[in-house]
């Protein structure tokens, strides 16, 4: 007798999950690795910005009172006393008609307050002396970037949980931080289960294959910010099923394994789940592929059973342990996103449950266009290397024609 | 007397760049390593797919020609001779009124050709040994998957250049890549220039600022898939510059340097370029911001003289030295992607040049939707870090409302 289950839907299925979210500790890194991390501590402007005032020119700084008379007819000169370039700080303060000679990003000389662009300008030597001279007045604070004027000292820039990217460092860099808080990763241990799984090094034997599974959900785990870790592969034997996983889930902060979660002969996830008295959340989802997927918890630690079916694995890590490794990091936006894509390709078959056909999806100035990636064959691994979303075909449909909008959830980056 | 530079278009600059592409060695790496890297050598299927026939179901493995005449009335049984899970082989080949009870994955025993759904047959035991009868006949062929049905041994399946993501992974798995071939990263060195930097763990002063330039690009670098050589802070001296420069050269495929590309009396950048004899692309585009941004070449190596801007320096990394480096890894998409979006503001400035505005994009469900990042003072340093993309808005206009359709250049992705 076959077991019957009942299936649960889609998104009833990830919010289940979704109750378990556990959000990782902090740890400090130094600035050089923090790119592509999460933010442990909001960044806060140590100090303004600009941190003083300054000249966002090469010019003359001056006191713009002395420029009051300054026309085309009357021209005013100054006597050029130094010149300071970005890092130098003039020597004394400006006095009257005294102009110093300054450039783009160095800090105004005390008592001067405008800046004359040097196109403005006419200079002039006199007795080894250089001059300029200037034909229009100018106003206080004229072409000055005023201290603080972009940044206020102790404003919060960027809040604890965003993700690190070059402009983030940049920021971090600006204020000092040469260590920083990040949310440390979280660790996930990886089983693949099969009697007929070699690993990538094996030859192939009859009746068996490699293990494209576990090396392919690392990769996820990587990809989406977590540390893997492959626990290797299992056979299709109870006890040492049981006693491997009972092991694992000690030493990790989520435990995947692939296969075994079917209704088969050796299918032995579910009992082992059981066994442990682990909380069985679904072990059937009204998708395809992936409907056998299993998701348990035991002791608040997810237990992510996806199937064994290398399409069926790939969708399940996606839609399930994705966003709870985003949440875990602090992600405040864990899921991945939906877009609107147009079908590039007729997609025809009926879907009596939601459909997400791995796609390959591009950008165009015209907006998404994707085309399921190859064949839709659920055991067709080499549609995975195109895919970088899963176009969704709601269930109780006919089937779609090119042209058709779509949803697609996005997978990856397309670079 | 001001030196005038005669601005090169966006387009025109990016050509002159493209024209010194150099293309990245090879190099082995363990397959764990392998994600994010550019494949250099084209995956091939060491066997086919399925590697043997196989059951796609859990069902019983039969002789077609055995269940002839099974019908409704008459059921045809066949004698369960034994059960094979995936990974195992049938010990005898299969005997007329036999069936092999097999489990997903599983290779077809030898003298089988037909699987038959467990959910289609009835068991029963008689004097321990076990029956299973079925209702209706079946063709040679039924529920199998055959040899080779998905993917022939020899087929080309990705192609020397593309970027390896977990679905490449899965294959190479399959494939027993357990080691392979992938393009070296490009080394890029980084200088940046200017007497007013400090390092980012230095405390501030006086018309001081902390390098954040040089820790944004070195991101940059290593989030485009090359390796960053920090080479730290030079100050505004021509020869301890142009000796740094001229030494670093050697040791770094493509050498990039902040600040020090303008006009100003301590931008040595240029006549570094002369002194070197390095051929000057350009040192003027029409652009906003980084206009004074200069690309030079010395025996077919490339010199990218970035703006000492923060944003400037951004974006002249973003367009001309992202692809470089994407041509290096061999990827045939060097470019980022541009799309369509909505402007979720108004941008009123006039738009003499083209302008290259930071902009935080948005995915919905409705398309692209654009914000520029904060201010658009092109020294405000913090709206990089909320930057994944840069708003393309027209030289020659006069600003944009929003609601306009514009194009965005999309420098990362969004999780």
């Amino acid at each position: 007798m076959v077991e019957r289950r009942i299936p649960v839907k889609v998104e009833e299925a990830v919010h289940k999950v979704m109750e378990y979210i556990k959000h990782g500790d902090v740890e400090e890194v130094l600035l050089k690795e923090a790119c592509g991390r999460y933010l442990g501590e909001s960044i806060i402007a140590t100090h303004p910005v600009p941190p003083f005032d300054r000249s966002p020119y090469d010019g003359f700084a001056i006191r713009a009172e002395d420029s009051k008379y300054a026309t085309r007819e009357n021209p005013v000169s100054f006597k050029v006393v130094e010149t300071i370039g970005a890092g130098k700080v003039a020597s004394a303060p400006l006095q009257p008609f005294h102009a110093v000679r300054i450039m783009t990003g160095a800090q105004m000389p005390e008592g001067a307050d405008a800046v004359v662009m040097i196109e403005l300008t006419q200079s002039y030597v006199e007795e080894q002396q250089t001059f300029m001279s200037i034909k229009r007045s100018f106003e206080a604070g004229d072409n000055i970037s005023f201290k603080g004027e972009d940044v206020q000292k102790g404003e919060v820039l960027v809040e604890k949980g965003t993700k690190i990217n070059p402009g983030t460092v940049a920021l971090l860099a600006t204020f000092g931080y040469s260590q920083l808080q990040v949310i440390q990763k979280p660790r996930i241990g990886v089983f693949a289960t099969g009697t007929e799984l070699l690993s990538v090094n094996q030859e192939l034997e009859p009746g068996k294959i490699r293990n494209s599974n576990a090396p392919m959900v690392c990769a996820q785990i990587e990809q989406s910010g977590g540390i893997a870790i492959d626990l290797g592969i299992l056979e299709d034997d109870f006890e040492k099923c049981y006693r491997a996983v009972g092991e694992a889930i000690n030493s990790v902060d989520f435990l995947i394994t692939t296969g075994g979660v079917s209704v088969g002969d050796f299918d032995f996830l579910p009992a082992i789940y059981e066994k442990l008295g682990a909380t069985v959340l679904f072990n059937k989802v009204g998708m395809r592929p992936g409907s056998v997927t299993t998701v348990a918890e035991l002791d608040g630690k997810l237990l992510f059973g996806l199937s064994g079916n290398p399409s069926a694995c790939y969708v399940g890590f996606e839609l399930f342990t994705y966003p709870i490794i985003k949440s875990f990091l602090h992600s405040k936006k864990p899921h991945h996103s939906v877009v609107k894509a147009t079908l590039g390709s007729d997609f025809l078959k009926a879907n009596p449950f939601t459909r997400f056909v791995r796609t390959s999806i591009e950008y165009t100035k015209e907006g998404f266009v994707v085309n399921p990636a190859r064949l839709d064959k659920s055991n067709v691994v080499s549609s995975l290397a195109f895919t970088n979303g899963l176009t969704i075909l709601p269930g109780g449909t006919k089937g779609f024609q090119k042209g058709q909008q779509v949803d697609v959830l996005l997978t990856k980056d397309t670079n």
